[in-house]
This record gives structure tokens, C-alpha cells and sequence, in this order.
């Protein structure tokens, strides 16, 4: 017996038919003797309907009272599916009680519709616990120092299941949803993807940030802080699978180093499509370039992802860096317009066919040659690269887009990716 | 300038169209320098919704457990239109905050899904009005003494709305809904029906109670105990409509007797038609037999509404009284399976086709002959009265449904409701 966490997403409690099978997957747990908490998200579809009303009628620029009331209306999707779920289980013949984030509570900062959790107590819901309860506890959202809803920014449900795993030290925290588990890479491009049955916290970490949707990458961080075991799982098995079977399914995030010792050096294969490439050329290389051209992008509240500076000739130098596709355009009008002039800048470039593919791997920080693997692998393939960032655990290219299925499936070969592991089921 | 409660229903809510004219109406007033507290009702249908998704996975018998998590879920329509309609006054341009029903707090007792407000602190919403904001705060709910949410059952936004104006002491506490105020009776039955521009509390009280469906009976209750002056118009007027104009409109729910004094001796008449009367005939006339036969019927959950019991004769009395249409069939079949036997009734007679038509009026109390002449207009119209009850402002009769237009209008016309009254618009 133990206390576990389930977290189930949007399509997992899709219609009252899937809500079913939730309560049944999670009485079926309940019976085997396990403490359960439950986190349901809010009915896919259902968030952004509502968000949509709101949209409506608050065309304009969001405002920190316009935020509040964004958290205020977002956080009834949850509320919804806490007490749809509860009822489930009462059906089931289970005693069980929802929470809300602020009945739990969960008390997080104030930052309206992206805050952060900053502690739970768990008093109320230990006392159900031991009183033979499912207890079901909203995602995504929490309340700040005075009283205002939260919430947590898209996924963050997820980031709410691991914390509260975290804050009651639960023995296992699983995300249910409509992947069975981590992949090498996306299975949609390659074929012969595996599903990994560990992962570190570390390659998860790098793999979400990479645009895998598995799990929000806030999640993971937390898991990481405060090392809860992780599993990914479907929730599209029969609910009646033998749970044994289904306790070992789908892919266990790992804070244990002896077990990824014996993994392949390359864990996965992740890329992003999404991106757009800009180049500032022949700005003079003194002190203070990089801000006064990227803090004119982040005011104008452009994400940006790699950055590279080369070295520098003849005191100038070119600086190169990514954005989202869909900001591209935003990107280059400023450059030109306002960047360029106020640098100096020779001229600037762009390309909106970019995209990127990177390895990652915890064995990278052992193993020698592994980027230059990479950079052959893709050199034989006659594909150009045309940046590179690495981190400890990560090596990233970005090339053009129209070559992004051939690299992908080329380093998947290249680092062994398809061959079942020794342990693999 | 002067603090006002405005109220809307579902149907003054139910699309971002109809949000943005309430917004424009609230900030009409808000401009006219009035402190604005706005109480939302869910959009039209969302409850209805939410709860048939509950039905569908709880369809068993409800306990406190069950109704519990169906006050969570159904509390989650008014969040949404209170954060809606918050958006909207900003983008009017005004300052607005939302607040739910735990946060204002709204305390109410545990009765969930029929809960009682018990108090109401009123400190951060005068706080706000202090600093110029307008308070939107949702209806029909609350917070129990253990955090848990609750609901106060249907209709009651306008409980919530006239709690909250009886706490504030607010000047007045205007109800928009979709009929442009109170008339001497149902439109539909009488063409010539008269809108009121005053009703006394206690009228409105025998009104809603009889089925004018315009108030809930709970709202006027706290109107009537707190002196609340409430108006009820109309929604679906022009919002530009002149502010004084408006302001007169609708029926005025008044509390001051010489009001009353130069109207009519009946204010209205009232009518129920889903109504079905039961009689059990030959009970034995003896202590406790009122409560062997009613008892039962409370035990298994069903209303009773009129109750006569005729002076018996031969120690055998008849006790007759009605119950909802949609309760007929299961009252008849728990007075003769388990009732008769046990009380060694002779027979249960019944009739699933009546209805209930009523005169009030407040001058009723000091004016004689009133119930005869209700009589003798029914007996002119050949209409036989099957019940009588009386009550110091309203006289009821029980009638044949198929009698009940006739009866209406020939009431509405023996006591003059059609004349305009001397002050009417």
C-alpha cells in the first residue's frame, strides 16, 4: 500500500463515458490498497471555449485586472472536472471529495495566468486520505497571498500533479494521457521510434524543452527539484488492465544515475519545426550589442531560442538567433526598422524554412565524440548545418526545414535508436 | 449618488452580445456616479448542462456526499459570468474585479444544493467601491464553515443579490430580467394584464409563492425581513435608455403601507397549474392521523402544497391535498399500498387535471367581502370550487384545469385589473 498520484489530461476525461473510465481505472487502484489523489484537467475543448467568450469581449491588450479575470474564468474547467469525477467514483461505490486549488489550498505568487507554486498543505487532504477517501484536486491553478485565483499557464496541471506528489511525498506520480510513453523520437517520423521504458530527469528536462509535448516542462522541473518518480502511461488501455502490468507500462522518469549507466550515450531524438532564423550582419562588436539588440526583442515580447555570436573581424561581427515561426515577420520589421539603424548593422537576414533537430542524452557527459557523430551522420546525409548549441547533456542543430524527416531518422539509425534495449518490454 | 445593486439573469447573460449591453448598462449607471455592485447569473443553459453531465455519471440516489460535488460543479456557471462580465466593464474602460461567493465570503449553512445565506462580509467589497471599482460577485452560492462551496438552489442570484444589498445597506437593488416587471397576472392568459408600478412586499411574497415565476420566493423573504427596496424591469430595453427613465421602470417591491393604501383591494391574480389533488376518504378522525398520512408522503420527498381536512362525521373524516403534477402517480400509489392499510382508510380518490388560481391583494385585510365575491364570480362563470384556503391577504381555490383561463380573466376583470390605476404609465 502507498499513496499515489494520478494525473489525467483533457482527453482522458473527454466525455462522461471517458470520466467513467477514469473512476473505474482509479478504483481499480483504490481496491488494491493504495491511497489515491486524483488530477483530472478540465474537458478538452473546454478551456479554450470559455477563453474564447472572454476573448471576445476583451479584444485588447491584457492587463494585470484583465489577467486576474482570465484566471478567474479558466479555473471553472477544473473545478468542473474534479467534481464530474468525484461523482464517478461515489457511482463507483468509492467515498471520494474534490478540492479546489483554494480549498486545498495550493498557494502560489500572483502572477495571473502563468504562477507558480510556492507551497501546498496538505493537512486537509491527508486527514481524507486516512479516512478511506479518493481525494480529486483541481489542476492548473492555485490562490496568491490575498485571496485572487491563479493559474499555472497551459499544462499546468501536470506541474500541479507533481507538486502536490511532491508535497505529500507520494511513492509515484502518474501522468496518464494519450501517448503510451516517451519516445526515442516522434514516432510519426520515424517509424521504428522506441518507446523508452526510464528516462533521466535530466533528458526529460531537455526532450520537453525541445517541443516533445509528453509532459509540461514545469513538471518536470519539479520532479526534478524534488525528485518525485514520474510515469508517463496511457489512459487509453482497458481500465481493467492488471495493474501490476499497468504499474510498469508506459516510461518512469528516474533520479537514479546506475540506471541510464546502462543505456544507449543518445536517449532521444527531438526536433522543433516551428522556428525561424535572423541574422543581424556586421554590427560592431563593443560591449553592450547583445542587449541592444535583444532587449528590443524581448520588449516587443518575442520568445527567443538559440543565439549564437561568431568572433569577431575587422571589429564587426554577425549575430544570428531563432524565434517562433509565427513571430518571424515581427522580428525582421524590427530589425530592419528600428535595430539595424540604432546598431550600425551592415544589413539583416532571415529564413523562416529553418528547423531544429537535437540529440539528447545523459551518457553525452561521458561519452566523447558524440557531436561529431552527429555532425558526420548528417554530413553523409548531404545536409548543411547551419548553427550549433550544445548544452551538457544536449547537442542541437538548426538546418533547413525540407531536411528535417531525413536528419531525424538518420541520427535515429546512426545512435541505435531502433534496436529494442536489452531490458525493453 | 448612491450605492445599487443591479441583478441579471440568465437569459440578460446568455451571449458576449447580451454581456457587452449589460457591461454598457452598468457603466451607464457607474457614470452617473453611483457605487455599482453587479450580481451575474450563470449564461442561460450552462447549468443545465454541467448538471446533465453529473446525471449522467451519478445517476443514483443523491446523498450529502453527492450534492456536495454537485454544488462544486454547479457554482462554476456563475465564476465564468462573473470573470465575463468583469472583462467586459474593462473594456467599457472601467475598473472591475470579480469575486466568487468564498472569496466576498458569502457564508451560508452546509445544506448543500439548497444552502441558506447566514452572513456576508462586506469589507473588501466597500474597499473596492471605495477606490472606484465596480464589484461584480457571483449569485447562488457561497462558502460553508469548513470551506466547502455551496449553492443556494435555483434562482438564487436573486437571493444573492438581495442578501448582498441588505449587507451593504444599498439604496436599491434592481433585478433585469427577461419581463419588463410584475403584472396583475400572466400576459399570456389575460391580454389586458397591467403591469404594477408597486407591489407590497407581502403581495409579492403570496405572488411568488403561487407561482408568478418572476422572484424567487427566497429573495423576496430577505427583501421583506431586511426592508430591501427592489424593483424588477426589464433587460431588453435600450441601455442608452435615459438613466431616470430607467429608473422608474418595472414594478417597485415596496415596504411603505400608504403605497399599498390608494391602490386596489386585489393587487393580482395568481394561477399553478401543475397541481394534482389526492383525497383520503373515511380516515378515522383521531389525534395523529394528519401526521400517519403526511408523514409518509414528506418521508418519500414530495411537496404537499394546499391541505383540508373537512369536519369529520361519524368519527370518519376526508383529508384532501395537492402535491406537483409530477408527483401525482407516485402520491397515489403510496396512499393506497401503504397509507390506507395502515390507517383504515376506506378509499384515495384523485385528480391529476386541476389547478390553483388565487387573488391577493394587501387591502384584503381591511376589506370585507372580497373572498364572496371571488366565489360568486366563479359560480357566475359556472365554475365549481373544489378546495378553498385563505390566508390574511390571498384567497386560493382549487378548480378544474380547464377552467382555470376562464377563471382568470373573469377574476382579473371582476376586480378591476384591467383599469389603469391612477398613476400608472
Amino acid at each position: 500500500m502507498a499513496l499515489i498520484v494520478h494525473k489525467y489530461g483533457g482527453t482522458s476525461m473527454g466525455s462522461t463515458e471517458r470520466i467513467r473510465n477514469v473512476a473505474k481505472r482509479v478504483a481499480k487502484w483504490a481496491r488494491a490498497g493504495h491511497q489515491m489523489v486524483v488530477v483530472p484537467s478540465a474537458m478538452s475543448g473546454e478551456t479554450n471555449r470559455i477563453l474564447g467568450l472572454a476573448k471576445e469581449l476583451f479584444p485588447g491588450v491584457n492587463t494585470s485586472a484583465s489577467d486576474r479575470e482570465l484566471d478567474m474564468i479558466a479555473s471553472t474547467g477544473e473545478q468542473v472536472s474534479v467534481g464530474l469525477l468525484a461523482l464517478a467514483l461515489q457511482a463507483e461505490g468509492l467515498e471520494a471529495v474534490s478540492y479546489t486549488g483554494w480549498q486545498v489550498p495550493v498557494k502560489t505568487d500572483s502572477s495571473y495566468t502563468k504562477a507558480r507554486i510556492e507551497s501546498i498543505d496538505d493537512v486537509r487532504v491527508r486527514a481524507d486520505l486516512a479516512a478511506g477517501k479518493v481525494v480529486v484536486i483541481t489542476g492548473f491553478q492555485g490562490i496568491d497571498d490575498d485571496g485572487h485565483i491563479t493559474t499555472l499557464g497551459r499544462g499546468g496541471s501536470d506541474t500541479s500533479a507533481v507538486a502536490i506528489a511532491a508535497a505529500m511525498k507520494a511513492a509515484e506520480c502518474l501522468i496518464y494521457t494519450d501517448v503510451d510513453g516517451v519516445y526515442t523520437t516522434d514516432p510519426r517520423v520515424v517509424p521504428e521510434a522506441r518507446r523508452l521504458q526510464t528516462i533521466s530527469f535530466e533528458e526529460m528536462l531537455e526532450m520537453a524543452s525541445l517541443g516533445s509535448k509528453v509532459l509540461q516542462i514545469r513538471s518536470v522541473e519539479f520532479a526534478g527539484k524534488y525528485r518525485v518518480p514520474l510515469r508517463v502511461l496511457s489512459s487509453f488501455t482497458d481500465w481493467n488492465i492488471d495493474i501490476n502490468e499497468e504499474a510498469r507500462s508506459g516510461t518512469l522518469i528516474t533520479f537514479e544515475e546506475d540506471v541510464n549507466m546502462e543505456q544507449a550515450v543518445v536517449s532521444g531524438i527531438a526536433f522543433n519545426r516551428d522556428e525561424a532564423k535572423v541574422t543581424v550582419m556586421g554590427v560592431p562588436d563593443k560591449p553592450g550589442i547583445a542587449y541592444q539588440i535583444l532587449g528590443e526583442v524581448a520588449e516587443a515580447n518575442i520568445d527567443v531560442d538559440v543565439i549564437i555570436q561568431n568572433v569577431s573581424h575587422d571589429g564587426k561581427t554577425d549575430f544570428s538567433f531563432t524565434v517562433h515561426r509565427n513571430d518571424y515577420a515581427r522580428t525582421m520589421d524590427l530589425l530592419k526598422n528600428k535595430v539595424a539603424p540604432a546598431t550600425g548593422a551592415l544589413t539583416v537576414l532571415g529564413d523562416p524554412k529553418i528547423c531544429k533537430v537535437s540529440i539528447v542524452g545523459i551518457g553525452m557527459r561521458s561519452h566523447v565524440g558524440v557531436a561529431s557523430k552527429m555532425f558526420r551522420t548528417l554530413s553523409e546525409e548531404g545536409i548543411n548545418i547551419m548553427m550549433i548549441t550544445t548544452s551538457e547533456i544536449k547537442t542541437s542543430v538548426v538546418i533547413d526545414e525540407k531536411y528535417m524527416e531525413l536528419a531525424v531518422r538518420a541520427l535515429h539509425k546512426a545512435f541505435d535508436l531502433e534496436e529494442p534495449a536489452g531490458a525493453a518490454a
